[in-house]
């Protein structure tokens, strides 16, 4: 058996592993078309961060080792140009001298992953402007970075001459988590850096108000963060100056150094070209086996569609973890064996200047443009580890969890320590069909440094469950305007902000003072983050009053009315 | 409706703020003989230890709020003497004045915890002997410290009279995971520690190759391990002298300080003066609605047997998260719903030094003494986060699973990153029914910082997925003895160090020099973790060698031969 695979990174690189592994004497043909083979795209950010400092650290498996260790005939430099799916076989294009072969195959695996999408803006290819997909792509921003600043630098040796360095400026052209990360990076490089972005948000996964909140973060940390609002075109008037970019809204930004990065799309030429069929959203579509509308063609990675696990979506997700593992399902068959990827859930998480926001499974806006109403959220803020031990920081959970049943739908996260952790245990409990009882009571590790007797993740579970059971009636910010609010916080919490209108009476005096709740209509009680407020509602509804708790209370108040 | 709680801690307050929030009428009533509520047991070794400075910090809910805000009859230096079940009355005295009063109840809620094990030692009272269970503990001890300490400090005010302050001794009685602690916290306060531990290893859940990886990474630390010796006796010469602690073989050590950590053991008095029931631990028997054989009388926490999910054996289990679980839900037991508590899995964690020691589920020898061998167990050492950031440290890791259908049965862990994630991971999985086909396909957040595209978890499925499914035969090194080991690392590792009589044949040199690996007998493949030993293992097997992989390879050999 002759296998081809086109592509030699994430997918193809960990499909011709696991082939090898399976089959000893399978003919692997790897073929990759830029320089190097199995390199951590990842990486690429931190390396222009100078955080990864070498690049020969971003190569993950080099050619050599795949010939000797899995005997697999590895070739870089070789474009794959044309497939014939009749006759089997395929055009290799050795990209230095231009030669093109023929290699026939007896199954064919795409993994060429995607394209920057690079929109026919004015500018676009002018000096200075870059994208961040390969390690070349940040070869040579860095030596741009260098050449920048080492000119500058230079002028520090003159004994005598003081001279503050200008600081240069950057614009990053799209807020998706590449461009987030890459921002953070200019950052360390001592860039000021501008991120504009088109969508009404960053990080368009998460819903509005945690994306909102990411800005905010951004521009506590100095970054200037524009959205709804385009690059309309880049302009350079003399080499020696920064580009100018402007947006479509008129607004101009200098820029030392400009990145692309408006998202990927996936690469199908190679598969359209060869008749395969092309999914609703740009995607190869392909079976659950990896396998295209061909029986021969697998494909795999950022080029394909997948079912998404949670809304059964076809989606597109163009993550290093789902196209690890639909390499290996795609191995397995090849190798005659049953595996199938059971969809993804889109679980990702982006570092930015200490802290960390993630996500998982359905947000609020998908299921909204699902029309799906049985869904329930709530907003909470734990502590990462117990508050008595030193270090621990609050972290903001968003729960998206089914109201009919319980089923946990989503989460988004973010803060300092701890976020890694909670939103991969609630992918987790995603995949195995968990409710919000169930998180109610999981047992996690706790002592002082590492979490709390009730965990984050119990404390979810406990706060859903409550909801599910009638216990805690639910308020959201967006919901209450013009009701009653109730705010449960002691004095000196008002003094830092509060609702124009509510009526202040602290938790403990509340039994005393129920005259002065009302009872014609639904109160809706606030404190710091709805616990106090949940206990006040408790006891109110008790007595006949119907008490709402508004969820996570003047910290999502915060979060919510970011603009 | 009176309700009664005894314990005012963990169990105890979780339960009277619980009830509350769902009766506002039923009149409760907390009694803890100690002088506070509901503190940070868990805090007070770092409290000893000055990570957490102060005492009030350890205070997590006081008096006052239990009245102000849970409207609770909070009562310290209070405690239950008698329990008449027929009368359904509880005596209780004042701590201070010995006074007794009688007070009836209608449900009485037993949550007195644990008592520290006090063997009748020769001159276990002497002076400079502690526990640690209560702030007072804590507090008696570091003032035992200071004192210590502040003599010797005012030697340094004489100008010009240099002293070599002396190490202070201190020995810890008892291994476990608050001897542990108190060991760590002793180090940082400048003391010389030594650890006694009866059992042949320290952390007994531990089997016992990771319980002799955390003796020599104690030892690596500067403690002294002693194990497999208890303590005969305690003496003091001299009020100005450190103790003489004398061991059962006869070996001594001074210490300034002594704690006794020998473990907990269920307080049962008041249950057994009831006559209730108690179970073949020791502890109160309790359905799963935490209800005692008197159906009025609820028991949570330490003083409890509970069944464990893993094996539906009974089991004591001290710690913090099963206690405020089981609390909530005698609670809601009372209040009239039908919760019930699903059973601990022992999940725990110990942090030491900067690195922690987790685990969840069953232990081999657990499986082993219920002569369960439906087992298999594997050995791995992935990196905490992805190789190339920097940061990455590796988790040893060993999972156990049921060899029939694939569950996952239990997991131990160390490391200095990443570790309370992954148990906690699997601790849900366990949980939740999973598979380690399960765990092959969990998307779990991956950006370097923060994992890789295959995490740990996936690798902890990956392997033994293909262990299940045949492709990857293990070995164990407890049962090679005499085979034919096959060495697939490069030489320069093989300096390091090697197994003698071991064949070396690199991995890329194999498939040229096969036939120099026997076909007549099983070949055990070695190599750093038994990553390449594996795909060594699959070539061979394809070639019709009987070929083994050596789990965790010459990493687990460092740990299953440390003495
Ligand atoms: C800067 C950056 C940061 C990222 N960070 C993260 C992260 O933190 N977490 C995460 O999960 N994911 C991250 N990703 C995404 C992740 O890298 C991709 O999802 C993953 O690499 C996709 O794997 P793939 O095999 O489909 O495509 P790729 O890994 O991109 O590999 C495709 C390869 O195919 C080659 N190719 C294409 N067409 C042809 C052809 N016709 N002939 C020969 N070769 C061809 C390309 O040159 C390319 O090298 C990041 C990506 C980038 C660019
Ligand atoms: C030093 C230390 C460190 C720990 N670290 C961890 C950790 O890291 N992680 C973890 O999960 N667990 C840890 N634990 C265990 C955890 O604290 C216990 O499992 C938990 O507190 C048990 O709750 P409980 O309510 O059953 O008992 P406790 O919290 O001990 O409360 C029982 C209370 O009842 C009172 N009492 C007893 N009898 C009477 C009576 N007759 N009348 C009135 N009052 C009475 C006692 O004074 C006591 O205050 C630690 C414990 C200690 C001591
Ligand atoms: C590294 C790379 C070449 C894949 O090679 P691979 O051998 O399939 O993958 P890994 O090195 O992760 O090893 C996984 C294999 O080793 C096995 N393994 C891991 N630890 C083991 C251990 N301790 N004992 C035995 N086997 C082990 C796994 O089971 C798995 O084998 P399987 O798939 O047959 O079950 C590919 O992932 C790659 O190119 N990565 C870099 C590019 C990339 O992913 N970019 C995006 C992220 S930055
Ligand atoms: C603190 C203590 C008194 C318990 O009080 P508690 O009110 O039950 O517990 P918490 O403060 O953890 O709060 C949990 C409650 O708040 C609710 N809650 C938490 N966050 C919320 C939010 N953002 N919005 C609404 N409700 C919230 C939870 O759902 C839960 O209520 P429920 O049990 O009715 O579902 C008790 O746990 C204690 O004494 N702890 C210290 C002792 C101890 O545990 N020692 C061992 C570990 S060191």
């Amino acid at each position: 058996m002759k296998v081809i695979i086109v592509g030699g990174v994430a997918g193809g690189a960990s499909c011709a592993a696991r082939l090898r592994r399976l089959d000893e004497d399978a003919e692997i043909v790897m073929v990759e078309k830029g320089p190097y083979v199995s390199f951590a795209n990842c990486g690429l950010p931190y390396h222009v961060g100078d955080v990864i400092e070498r690049e020969s650290d971003l190569l993950v498996a080099s050619e050599r080792l795949f010939r000797e260790h899995f005997r697999v005939d590895c070739r870089t430099g070789c474009e794959a140009v044309r497939v014939d799916p009749v006759a089997k076989t395929v055009d290799l294009r050795d990209v230095g001298t231009g030669d093109v072969t023929t290699e026939s195959y007896d199954k064919l695996v795409l993994a060429p992953g995607a394209r920057s999408i690079r929109p026919p803006i004015p500018g676009i290819d002018l000096r200075g402007i870059f994208q961040v997909r390969t390690v070349p792509d940040a070869r040579e921003i860095r030596e741009w970075i260098e050449r920048g600043t080492s000119f500058l630098a230079g002028m520090e040796k003159y004994s005598g001459f003081q001279t503050v360095r200008p600081k240069m400026h950057a614009v990053v052209v799209g807020g998706g988590f590449i461009g987030l990360e890459m921002a953070e990076n200019l950052v360390a490089r001592g860039f000021d850096v501008t991120v504009l972005e088109l969508a009404d948000q960053v990080l368009t996964p998460l819903d509005l108000e945690y994306g909102n909140l990411v800005r905010n973060f951004l521009e506590l940390h100095g970054v200037h963060v524009v959205v709804g609002d385009g690059v309309a075109r880049f302009e350079r008037n003399d080499e020696g100056e920064a580009l100018t970019v402007t947006t479509q809204s008129g607004r101009t930004f200098p820029a030392d150094l400009a990145i692309l990065s408006l998202g990927v799309r996936p690469e199908t030429e190679l598969a359209q070209q060869a008749g395969l069929e092309i999914g609703e959203r740009g995607g190869i579509r392909v079976d659950e086996h990896m396998r295209t509308s061909d029986p021969d063609i697998f494909a795999v990675g950022d080029a394909v569609e997948v079912r998404d696990f949670v809304t059964g979506e076809w989606s597109l997700i163009a993550l290093a973890g789902p196209a690890n593992r639909q390499a290996r399902i795609a191995a397995d068959v090849i190798a005659g064996r049953d595996s199938a990827f059971r969809g993804t859930q889109g679980t990702s998480i982006v570092g930015l200047f200490g802290d960390a926001i993630a996500w998982t499974g359905a947000s609020e806006k998908t299921l909204q443009r699902l029309g799906d109403t049985d869904y329930e959220k709530i907003y909470l803020y734990p502590n990462s580890h117990a508050g008595y031990y030193p270090g621990a920081r609050p972290i903001a959970m968003k729960l998206i969890f089914r109201k009919s049943d319980g089923r946990v739908l989503g989460a988004q996260a973010a803060g300092e320590d701890g976020v890694d952790k909670r939103i991969s245990h609630i992918a987790l409990a995603i995949q195995l069909g968990a409710t919000v009882f169930d998180l109610e009571q999981a047992e996690l590790c706790y002592s002082p440094p590492y979490g709390s007797a009730k965990d984050p993740i119990n404390f979810a579970g406990m706060v859903a469950a409550d909801v599910l059971r009638g216990d805690l009636p639910l308020s959201h910010w967006e919901s209450i305007d013009g009701g009653f609010v109730l705010d449960v916080r002691e004095m000196p919490e008002l003094a830092v902000e509060s609702v124009p209108g509510a009526v202040n009476i602290p938790l403990g005096q509340l039994r005393d003072r129920l005259h002065e709740v009302p009872r014609d209509r639904a109160v809706h009680v606030v404190c710091r983050s709805g616990q106090r407020a949940y206990t006040a509602a408790r006891l109110l509804r008790q007595r006949g009053i119907d008490a709402h708790v508004v969820s996570g209370g003047m910290l999502s108040r915060a979060i919510v009315s970011m603009k």
